[in-house]
């Protein structure tokens, strides 16, 4: 497939990585039918490590295998499948060269104790397995905040010497932070921000409310009308330098479809780069799945 | 001996691994007399560390010779032999090349203040005995879990550079776990999976009860007849990547003999790929353990 | 451009130091409309990892874009331009070899819990960004002082060895310190001088009060009229060993023009080698900027 | 010398090491008095780390000088010196080839705050010495079990990979064991076998009491007479491996010398290999201490 | 100038040495008025680091320039000088081949909240400056000494291998030690001993006054009369190998030139290797300093 104008006005931007790096990044911009685009749409599976087996897997059985998921991402035609070592290891070969694969280096789990956590992969086993990226967890606010940054800014200098991309959850949590500020635009907008500061390629983060936590940043805030999500995801880009690293955001707990869709809509509007979606596809039968994918597809695609 | 079919369903799900460490773990499954079965018994003999050298073979003097062990899993015709560092060293010359063994790379202690392990061996000593594969305890739930996950991932990466399998012992304790909760079903399930996800090859777990500790797995139980340990085992084994990775059993205390074998029926009801058995058979006279794993080979190979 | 004498009889001082640290060195004494002075002045936008992007950025919004503070400071004719691993990345290609970049090693954020900073890069990020320096923020009197020295003296030690010059801010806070201590001349002066003891470059500390805080120290002050800011920074550039070693001065918050250019004259007047300033001039629209930074630059060259 | 059947023996038990490692334990076994029979006493000084100079040695003056214990452990016919760093390093040269060296690894001091004990040397210092072993002291029982552990797993794994051996030192203390329960026989038989675990060639414990420290061990010892020290040693050696491994019993605090030949009987009528014994030497005149060594000879030999 | 048979018969004792590090040795017994004599006077300048610039220097101002203390040493005809980081930087170069250095490799300063100090070189940065030893200093009795232990054995053996010699800093403090205790004859023993233990060639302590703070030395100095400062160097002597590794004494804060040069008789009388003499001479005035330096050269030369 040739490169498009659009995405290679979107790697034009990671002006400092190699070509390796770029064309890892070029693979999930190229795959899938929103290839091309600029836009993305990415299945990530670690609920298993987040919630364990049966929460995750019970309501849609077929779910249990890794093998389900990997052929969910081709089939629905997304960007690319993120998921813990063991889930791609499982896949890796079957669907070699099928999907681009994003090996997440780090997960917590319902017991965890405290706001950190463990790192399960190397950048050697994303070489090993043929992923295209490493993905990261960091929670701003949070206790183990800079221990989190050391790590994967260690991993994240490894990967780009090898040419692998790097895509970093930002999640807010803990410290200071109250419940409702967990998802305040101000402190989203924050953590998207340091996510691009400690070099990330892909920067995922939750959509925004339009609650302003933090006293200092209320005079930024203040005078504009937040009310609108897309708005909100605006800001978002914008604190990710201007728009220049691509931003995509998670959908959330499962929820009722149109809610995803709106999500969705309001992602586009507001100039974000997709979604990464997971509980809502892999938690419905697989022809429902598809066929809300298929919708979230023509979505970014400006076809609804 | 060639490869049977139902070795090579088994060795098929390793997709991402090097035919070295497929060829360890097929040394294991083609290995005394369930070997080519896919199913396998193996002898641990940490009692030592965990209970100390009075407690583990005072009952049965012969036991504190480290060949002993060696001699019993060979003579008994089992799939292999895991123990610690000096255990190991004691008999590998004498017995290379006539058992496989699995060399336990952490070990507790009865005077552990902490829910957590120490490590006592390397991957280079597993290479310098021969061994087939490094064995690993985690405790999800404890303190120190993101610890011995981070251990774990290490030892694993670098096991499987070099060929050699790896085996994870995943046990639930400490933290908000209640007694009862560290044998409950969702928990077990739980382990297991994370055993799988940070990419252990063998997955080691005890058998589960039918308590169903997390309220928030609740649902996910709730409506199914978890009564019968075989449906218990069948659980375990689906939330191990629905079958594409190796589970065994622990026996647990050493009991009754009856118990022993009915445990062995339900694991291979349920789908289970076999016991690891330790205490039962060397805290019994040769000839009783003997005996005893005579009827356990046959229950695995649908004897009775 | 010729070396002129003033820049030669600097480098003279870093007498230990290889000719390719020179060379970097002498990269930013010799940029700009300063060049060749032996001052400099320094564009450092570490704000959004500090403070957030908003409060950093909403006041002048083209600020948002990295490729912004770059232009800004070739534009003013400034001596180098500093900032963390992701602004640089976002520019390095761009702007390669039109300003001598400062690569910031470690960063804080506003819901940071101890008085530290996490490292976000390294000299192998400055080397291929082809960083003419690297910066690091200690904080003397901290709980993480210790933490922190050992850090910047692995970082110095390997930036040394390829080349790579080393600045270091030297902000004093915490442990028994008051505010006012935080910037009282004993402790500022003593600041600077550890930052020189451990190797740096560069020194970059804050505009002394009068006050002093240590009761030890109250004997080695009295008798002097400290009450003149230009004989303050005599004698913190007294205590960065007689002179031999850079030493520039930070703003602070943003304020007053007026109050800017008095500092400026100060450290002019008292032998110190220039400014270190971020808010007041990017938040301020450009053209205002480039007016605040080209009055600077004629304080400096002594024309005002 | 001709290798005797009694070395050849031990040494076949030390079945998986290198024959750079047999041979170091080969030349400690065939050194002096009691070279060939299989039994040892070794020389350590390690009292000046534990007590202070004073206390060690101001009793017997010329014991300052390191090159006094080199010496006596050559003139008694000993098999072996055994001291920190520096005293190895004080007479590494002059006595090259005379005696075999440990190097001990690891000390603790009279102010030590934790049960723990700093590294004080390494492998690569063995290798210069020209030394035959490495020392290391584990606490079993204590909170820094684990660290200990891991520690000699290292140093221990690179020894045995330059052809090294490795004396363990367990002294049980700390966290529940009671001051009796240190020297309990269930207890001491425990370290004991733990030291074997890890990897040790040489294990060197106290002389255990007939005492029973752990509620879970009683039954394993109940119905047998330990009254006799005879027997508490061959529970050791039994317990070690079943006598597969070397264990040495150290001597105490220097004692009246009658006490101290009644314990070498004991040791060598349990099927012990020998005394680790220094206090009892030193701190006596040279004239005695040579006496009562040769005394020890002689009991080991059976002559008397 | 040829070796004198006094240097000679230092130079034997560190018999484990390379030929390298026994050239640094000799390179500062050979240097300066003292040189060939067996004493040595080193000037040590870290005070800057520990109290401060303005404390250390304002008393003397041409102090505050590296330089001068460089000069100061070499007018003076000392052996050596001894100086963190930085101040050795500042005049590597200018003074190259005219003194020996010595890299003081950790340093304290006014606001450690703990008993520790700060790493802030490295043996690397010793070869890099052509320094003849590296400088470290532990505190026996605090709760940072094993920490303090392990680094100098990594720095010590690396040095070594290098061919660069090592100087202990051995100050007991924190812990149970009483402050008189700190200065106890028992205590100085005890560290000094120690200092030796770890593997130092030139051991560094106060001189201690005649309290005795540990219970359990009191019998061990007993019924000897300890008021005479010059018996108590020469048992620091003996506590140091029996003499055969270098020992030199610390003189303190600033004070009378009279109480200095009794020290030194003392020292020289006791058999002590020198001095380590700082803020006496850099805080008068530089004549006077020459003038003090010159009166100890001749005390230790026995000239008066």
């Amino acid at each position: 497939m040739t490169m498009t104008a659009a995405v290679k006005a979107i790697l034009a931007n990671y002006e400092s990585d190699s070509p390796g790096t770029k064309a890892n990044l070029a693979r999930i911009l190229m795959q899938g039918r929103l290839g091309g685009t600029g836009k993305m749409i990415i299945l990530p599976v670690d609920q298993g490590f987040e919630h364990g087996p049966a929460r995750s897997f019970a309501v849609n059985e077929p779910a249990y295998d890794p093998h389900y998921h990997f052929q969910l991402a081709i089939d629905a035609g997304l960007n690319a499948y993120a998921a813990p070592l063991g889930m791609i290891e499982a896949g890796a070969d079957t669907f070699a060269g099928q999907i681009p694969t994003i090996l997440k280096l780090n997960s917590s789990n319902s017991w965890a104790m405290t706001r950190d956590q463990a790192v399960t992969g190397s950048v050697d086993d994303a070489l090993r397995l043929g992923c295209a990226a490493i993905g990261f967890t960091i929670y701003p606010g949070s206790e183990s905040f800079f221990d989190l940054v050391e790590e994967i800014r260690e991993l994240s200098l490894e990967a780009k010497s090898v040419g692998i991309a790097t895509v970093i959850w930002s999640y807010p949590r803990g410290g200071d932070l109250s419940k409702e500020g967990e998802l305040a635009l101000d402190v989203g907008a924050y953590a998207a921000h340091m996510a691009a500061l400690i070099g990330a390629h892909i920067i995922k983060v939750k959509l925004p409310s339009d609650h302003i936590e933090q006293k200092d940043a209320q005079k930024a805030y203040e005078g504009t009308d937040w009310s609108k999500q897309s708005d909100r995801v605006r800001h978002v880009v914008k604190c990710c330098f201007n728009g220049r690293r691509i931003v995509v955001f998670s959908g959330g707990a499962a929820k009722g479809a149109d809610a995803v869709f709106q999500d969705a809509r309001d992602i586009r509007d507001g100039g974000g780069n997709g979604s990464i979606i997971g509980r809502n596809p892999f938690q419905r039968p697989r022809e429902e799945a598809l066929a809300m994918l298929d919708r979230l597809v023509r979505i970014y695609k400006g076809e609804e």
